[in-house]
């Protein structure tokens, strides 16, 4: 199983999370590419740290919008974000290689359902093949399967899901899971069994590839490592997925 | 012979210059990264009609600042600087091959006297083993040297020159060399002999292997394709450096 | 009747449109405030020239979107935007009085439709009680309306419209009318009628107080001057609506 | 006497410091404008907050420079510095009343011996007549007496000074005053005396109105209040200079 999460987001000054720590926990860092966080010098640190401890980086592409940390979702013509996305691959690429692409904010929910939007950044991954990281059952899954590129799933293990597959919106109450406990169970039975338990108490198939941890706050890095520490004591081999 | 200028200098619904005429023009085309222009939009398109024209590709490497074009030095520590720079080659080896370097505006002239900037452009052009497009004489020319990289050295055809080899100061009446005639002589003798008339009269040496032509207003154009015709009526071959 | 246009639109060395031009023809500039366009030197000029002519300046708000030309819809949140455009309206301030407020381009036809984002216009415009310049039925003209402001709505003499006083799609054949005379003709009896002719011949009510003309092509401020002589011709008064 | 601080130093989802911390000590808070930190939101905020509590508003203006946060040089033109810094208060204006203005990182540094951007910075202030908080001696504070504006310098109470009045420059030893007893002590002397030790142990004339505190790390907020508290034990009365 690959644990991935997202690094590199801060700019400049500014930081937000603990980079070091999560690179400690994860096998798959996504790292951000200057477009909604990231700078040059960022991008190298964590490029460079990840290689010396055999932690895949992938490209953590997104809208163009520092200034909401690309979580708004902008109308960019598909052929302009295409283009965007390539610049932000082939910029991540200077510092070493880029294994995967995975989309950031409000570009990962706009291409789980949007096609003009995950089109673009299957076009945007496909010059170079390289795999992508996003929600099972999303139109940008179906889409870089289309294309030809191998498709990674990733599952949510802090996040309620509904019977029918899909994330609890974020305003509901069952949105989060927030118990470490419970996080590290869900975890550790996507990771054998493939499944999760949904909110209405049904089982769920979801045979990810990979999960999500969080790093932006001090419960969130410790969370991510007793994830990690349960994966393990459940006798899972953690490992980048490519 | 080398007939360089710089493209893609447009940034979003802006533009500057005639990308299309430059680039039946020059054998080499100098692209702007985002840093001071350049989208990726304008990136690619460059990047594309380049190529189909076997027209060579170069990043045309900047400060960030959009605002001023790269006009302006910044004082950037060097360290973040060969990142920024690094960043920059990257993006635009997204939409094409990128044969060579050659900084912009105020890095260009901040790199032929000032060491540190200098050699931040030589460390970002390191990992690639690109060659590096400057000033004969210039600190960059002499550390990208002694670092092991290839060194194209350009002319200025309508620039006036002082007896030593360097450039005359914008501010002088004899800065610029406005006459068609004139300039098309001018880059004639510098391709067959290697030297250029200095502003004192003397014959200075100046042994370039590319000529470096200007595309931002129409009359620009009119001297670039003149300053075509007339090397080709000379008998020389314009051809890329690589 | 007020003739309105959109003036400062370059950034740094980029330029779009005659500036000067366009001052001699209109009598409101709605002034790009470094969002979408308008580097703060623009906007001293701008600013400084209209109120020489004794030209009104209105500040053309924007989502913040240089690489999108503000023509890109953007999910911000209302509370943010309208600090944003607040931002923006102060900052246009520091050159010169600002009498109006209009939308720019995305945030126009956002703001037409989208109560949300029609709502942070009128917030960002209430403290300083400045009248709101727009499409008339539009949600900004009716929300404005209710907070007390004064609203100024605009026609537009190049612009299909519908029998029920909306304008024709862009990507309609009818959506642009491009001969002059015909134009000009529009603008006349916009501004005395009050009415103007639908694509399906009918005459519908529009009763504006502003006709809203175009400068960013060399042919878009020959039609621009001909409108004003037209409308001269036809003895009306030209003169700022505030 | 005052107590002034930078606040509003974040971006978007990037904080810095402890504003609302630092409210509750400081008497004058420096602002960040948009330019090397501080988006439209955060402006809005901390000047209501600010208001809320009889804090005063300052513009701190700076070089437009995110990356960077400000502390780079840049060689902008005087002319385009000057709408830049008008630019910046203007914007801050229309969230409070704006009432001084104080440069920011490398633009403070710059503008106390270079006379070109100090100009920029008198300049920019002049139109609103604002008093311009600044170091004692510096050229900035020269041209704004100059010019008529009202000058108020400020002391450094963490860092070393030299036997002329100048500070110790930051890759020295002796630079920084990190035990918080001795700072407070020196705050207490600059207030009730008007001096400061050197580090050659010379007392220095130091008769300053306004003493500068951080609060960008939570040891900065400590202090910071310690100084607050050591003032008002000494009897000295904390009110914004204007």
């Amino acid at each position: 199983m690959d644990l991935n999460s997202d690094l590199g987001e801060g700019f400049g000054i500014w930081r937000l999370g603990d980079d070091d720590a999560l690179l400690a926990i994860v096998t798959s860092a996504n790292v951000a590419c200057g477009f909604h966080a990231g700078d040059p010098t960022t991008m190298r640190r964590v490029s460079s740290a990840a290689g010396e401890l055999g932690v895949r980086v992938g490209a953590q592409v997104s809208y163009r919008d520092l200034a909401g940390f690309g979580r708004r979702r902008i109308d960019v013509p598909p052929g302009e974000l295409e283009d965007e996305l390539r610049y932000q691959i082939g910029a991540l690429s200077a510092f070493g290689p880029v294994s995967y692409v995975k989309p950031h904010g409000a570009l990962y929910n706009t291409a789980a359902t949007d096609e003009a939007h995950a089109s673009a950044v299957v076009a945007a991954a496909r010059p170079s093949g390289l795999p992508v990281l996003c929600q099972p059952g999303s139109a940008l899954a179906r889409l870089a399967t289309d294309a030809g590129l191998r498709v990674v799933t990733e599952g949510f293990i802090d996040r309620g899901y509904l019977p029918d597959g899909r994330l609890v919106p974020r305003n509901s109450p069952d949105a989060l899971v927030t118990d470490v406990d419970t996080v590290v169970a869900r975890a550790v039975r996507m990771a054998v069994d493939g499944v999760v338990k949904a909110v209405d108490g049904s089982v769920v198939p979801m045979p990810v590839e990979s999960l999500c941890v969080h790093g932006d706050t001090p419960g969130a890095v410790t969370m991510a490592a007793a994830v990690r520490a349960g994966l393990l004591a459940a006798g899972i081999t953690l490992a980048p997925f490519c």
